[in-house]
């Protein structure tokens, strides 16, 4: 199991535009309408079942909020970060 | 416009599994495992597209919530639980 992430860690390791809200980090990637947030929600779901790390993505016109957390750690571990970054990779 | 339903309108017109929850009505549909919840979240997404009525749609591993408001019309209209009875059909 990954080992929770100090706050110090989970400060260095964030990738960039996510940020820290509790026991979870969230990015809101936005879109010029809406079926292209909906094809970008399908495309890090791929990434999210490949990791076999399952965020919580909340679709609204023009926006995708993404929440990652790792429950079974009860807080932030590595495989958010990782995971986060990879979706940054998918919005270039 | 959409007019704005009354409280018996809502009740009679409700979908069969949708609740109301203040100005919007929700349902949460489940899915045996996470990808099947995220086709389906696609799939409803391109109906909403259609209807150019866009929902808040919340994917996590086997369910997907669904809430429908009217914004220009400040509530629950026919838009909204039209819509809703689309996406049942989507499901069965």
């Amino acid at each position: 199991m990954a080992d929770l992430l100090s706050d110090e860690e989970i400060e260095a390791q964030l990738p960039a535009d996510w940020e820290r809200d509790g026991d979870e980090i969230v990015r809101t990637f936005e879109f010029d309408s809406y079926l292209p947030g909906v094809g970008f929600a399908s495309g890090i779901a791929g990434i999210a079942e490949d990791a076999w790390h399952h965020p919580e993505i909340t679709i609204t016109w023009g926006e995708v909020e993404v929440r990652l957390t790792t429950h079974d750690a009860g807080g932030i571990t590595e495989k958010d970060t990782d995971l986060a970054a990879r979706f940054n990779d998918a919005y270039e």
